[in-house]
């Protein structure tokens, strides 16, 4: 027997007819990539969504077809977005930090039709339009007196694009299911991969981050989305907020620590959300100039674990409140947050902070687990390592073209649903989940785990160590032992035994690593990160002395 | 093309399968109805839903079957309501304040197949039983040292039910359109109609009840639902606290002020919920034993509108903000919410008391509008009159077995899906809905509309007035005008011209009754409310003197 409710599909475009319903007047403020402060509202963003979609429609696209964009935080960003989505259409942000070669081999991929693209990124356009055959037509985001000249075939100013163009194009009316999304994962080994968002997935995504103790915003809220649309659908802020009917503020291209908290002040910011990288730059430039931040309240931190000094600061100095999150693309993004609940109420401060450094709890929709690499669950007792499973109507199923298929119809999944993360993590008792390392990068000495992370992160501690990697290396006995790689401080000539006392105390005696060894360089990948994979090729034949 | 996202049935188990997870321990305490304040934990309450959903089986009970329930607010009646809902059965909240006929007419309407009662309504139910021929399993709900000696053919103590059942009960794994919750409105026309809620229209209302500017609720939330679970599910929270992983507070059969008083402080309860009548009673034991409310932050309050007296008390007296709902059992029940917004930050206190009387505003997925009765669109302009209607995933498109059907598919809604509430309202233009009236009470005059309701609220404040109703009687001229019906005080002998001279400067001029008359007692409905119909026949030859 089934209900007798109403039939209402989940499509995106109702998010953003919801906000021009209840806050038509509620402000986007922009810093333009033109340079200007620009303002527009909900209701006037939902105007010229509806005139893109109706400029789409003309350029040829329809339901299922690929809109590209390659562009920064801006209300026109967003316009495109809804204009995109609410015909139907495949909203396909590409990553400008990518390599261009890698942004063409992308977009071919993908089969994008048309792009948009800001003035900043259209010299790479240029330089890889030859490349992209399926793209037929090129948007530039800027108005006609901004256009610059430019060699793209028939390339147009978005302002030219949509002006005169009816409000009446049709969003919505097609399944709840229908691709709305398209996003690249990097991805460290192979050829990216898409993961192929639906309605309902994001629509059940955001209310799943919307809840109290993910992001919960409100109408009077003033939201900064720094991080971009191109990672993950800006962790699902270009949803919640016009769900929320909260004011926008986007920072168009100037992510640098004085251009965020210009806006933070003078658009009054209660919420905002970016990498640790851009909380460095904001926090220095505070620090620099003493400065205070007199509205912001919460500051979301994910993308990579939240090193100490940034939580500290927000919380201690800023008195803004952190919550830490964990995400990936793949999981639309949102996997846990590190919200502090009823039985954090009792903790001390520096408790408080211990706590806030884990990765955090599932938000409802989202199931987790980890298993030994024969599949059987693991205790949660905040100590057993295990890789990473999650579940959950935002987690992907498969990729785009079904790349990297693990079963024959072209999923992911194991039997039971659940996607690998490919992270090594421990879960407390209270549900607090910690990642330890790459599963890749874990060490598995007799058939226990070794978490290089937490190694690496003590031994660049020591004295005279600049940076610090730990691979596992070959050993008869117990398959893999962990070698310590250091690249010694500019000048200094750190030594062996003083390092190995350095780490005696620190971490548990059988994770002491087998050897040490100096480079010059430890080498680092496109985002900064060490490159394990480089590493291990180099030391692949490395006998550690205990091999004997 | 589709999105490539996991399939995942929104079903509502899944909503206590994750407050197991993250809050194993979170309490739920329960006023037993035996006496005694009993806890237990969503881990506990979950392995007792398991072994209720076996015991249901066992009973015969399967996907779509009724599950009826006559019962206060405990954890057992969770219990039930989660096992019945798990295994696709639906689960039938019957309304113990109906007269015993009225019971078991909805009850054999509903065709229900087991009935669950608290021993305070066990006559009741002893009294109607040989009534109700489908219920073929009575389960009291208690233990055996409390289960009296009853005449109820074959009854069962529910800890006798349950008692060691194993918890492998397959939970979910059916479509989530399948219905999950029946609902009978009592109306005051015709025959009781069931609402049939789905698994999909509960889990969506849960999901926009309880963003920031409605429930917003947290783990650290302590929610005492004092709004029973037979009305409309308790308005959510009997999902969206376990949801969030928040503590439940379970009156059981005590809703007078000092029981409610217990508990709030007892277990620092800082949401709560229900009829201003309860509230009544609270504020009046606070007031008589000079109380504070320590823990108390919000209280939602519904089913009727906010009187002012109650809305100051709360927010000036004891510093709970209030939360003024409106809904209906049609609407899940949530239809708007007076929350306050960015543009209500710069009221002054009083200006805010004003505001929060009027119903409020939409949350996501709730859309509302007011037409005339030709259908055509009344502007948002805080001044016009219109019929509301409303639409969206957690409101009705029909009812069980296809009663008030006003389409040949069984469908109540107009050609545009609009769902039509019987309600007058306006509609500001910042989007907060105030009702003025039902619309079968409204007087058409000339064209314009009088709420009836506006005119008594300020009639009953003259002196010597107990009560006021207005009704509207023919007009040769006007078609209907209004005839103000008053009920004097004992003793008191209230004149026309001081009652004229009273609502003169208070109402406008053409919204001046034509005609008063005084009656002994106005006529009073089942639950305390004027009874218009009854006020109508009476008067329906009545001659106006403006009539002539």
């Amino acid at each position: 027997m089934q209900g007798l409710m109403q039939d209402w599909s989940m499509t995106l475009d109702r998010v953003l007819d919801h906000a021009k319903i209840v806050g038509p007047d509620r402000e986007i403020v922009t810093r333009s990539v033109e340079g200007p402060i620009v303002r527009t509202s909900y209701g006037e963003l939902w105007t010229r969504a509806r005139q893109a979609s109706h400029a789409l429609r003309e350029a040829g696209i329809g339901v299922g077809d690929r809109v590209a964009t390659l562009a920064w935080n801006t209300a026109r960003h967003m316009e495109v977005w809804f204009g995109a989505m609410g015909i139907g259409a495949v909203l396909h942000t590409l990553n400008p930090r990518l390599l261009p070669d890698q942004i063409a081999w992308i977009a071919n991929h993908a089969e994008d039709k048309i792009l948009f693209v800001d003035l900043t990124f259209l010299p790479i356009v240029e330089k890889i339009a030859g490349l992209m055959p399926t793209v037929k037509t090129y948007v530039v985001l800027t108005d006609r007196a901004h256009m610059p000249s430019t060699a793209l075939p028939g390339a147009i100013a978005y302002e030219h694009f949509i002006a005169g163009r009816p409000t009446d194009a049709r969003w919505g009316g097609f399944d709840e299911n229908t691709a709305a999304g398209l996003c690249y994962t990097s991805g460290t080994t192979g050829n990216p991969k898409g993961v192929l968002y639906s309605h309902r997935s994001n629509m059940l995504h955001a209310f799943a981050a919307n809840q109290g103790d993910a992001f919960g915003l409100r109408a009077k809220d003033v939201v900064l989305p720094v991080v971009p649309m191109f990672h993950a659908n800006a962790w699902a802020l270009t949803f919640i907020a016009p769900m929320a009917g909260a004011k926008m503020v986007m920072p168009g291209a100037k992510l640098d620590g004085q251009s965020i908290y210009e806006l933070l002040e003078e658009e009054r910011v209660t919420f905002t959300a970016a990498v640790p990288t851009v909380w460095l730059m904001l926090l220095s430039h505070l620090r620099d100039n003493k400065l205070k931040l007199s509205t912001l309240k919460r500051v979301v931190i994910g993308g990579s674990a939240v090193p100490e000094a940034i939580l500290r600061a927000f919380e201690e100095d800023y008195g803004v409140e952190v919550v830490h999150a964990w995400g990936m693309t793949e999981m639309s993004p949102m996997g846990t947050l590190c919200s502090m609940g009823p039985q954090q109420e009792e903790l001390s401060h520096e408790e408080r902070i211990k706590l806030k450094l884990k990765q955090g709890k599932t938000p409802f929709t989202v199931e987790m687990k980890i298993v030994d690499d024969a599949g059987a669950d693991m205790p949660r007792d905040g100590k057993t390592f295990g890789r990473l499973l999650v579940r959950g109507p935002s987690v992907a199923r498969a990729y785009f073209k079904n790349e990297g298929a693990r079963n024959p119809d072209g999923t992911v999944l194991d039997a039971q649903g659940w996607f690998d993360t490919g992270d090594v993590a421990t879960i407390c008792p209270m549900g607090f989940m910690t990642i330890t390392d790459r599963a890749k990068d874990v060490i598995k000495s007799g058939g226990e785990w070794i978490s290089s992370i937490d190694i690496e992160n003590i031994a660049v501690g020591a004295p005279g160590v600049a940076n610090a990697a730990v691979i596992g290396v070959y050993h008869p006995k117990w398959d893999e032992r962990p070698l310590l790689i250091i690249q010694p401080k500019a000048g200094e000539t750190p030594v062996r035994e003083a390092i190995m006392q350095f780490l005696n105390g620190k971490i548990a005696k059988w994770w002491t690593p087998d050897d040490i060894v100096f480079v010059e360089q430890i080498p680092l990948g496109a985002t900064g990160k060490i490159n394990k994979m480089a590493l291990r090729e180099t030391f692949k034949d490395y006998k550690l002395p205990t091999a004997a």
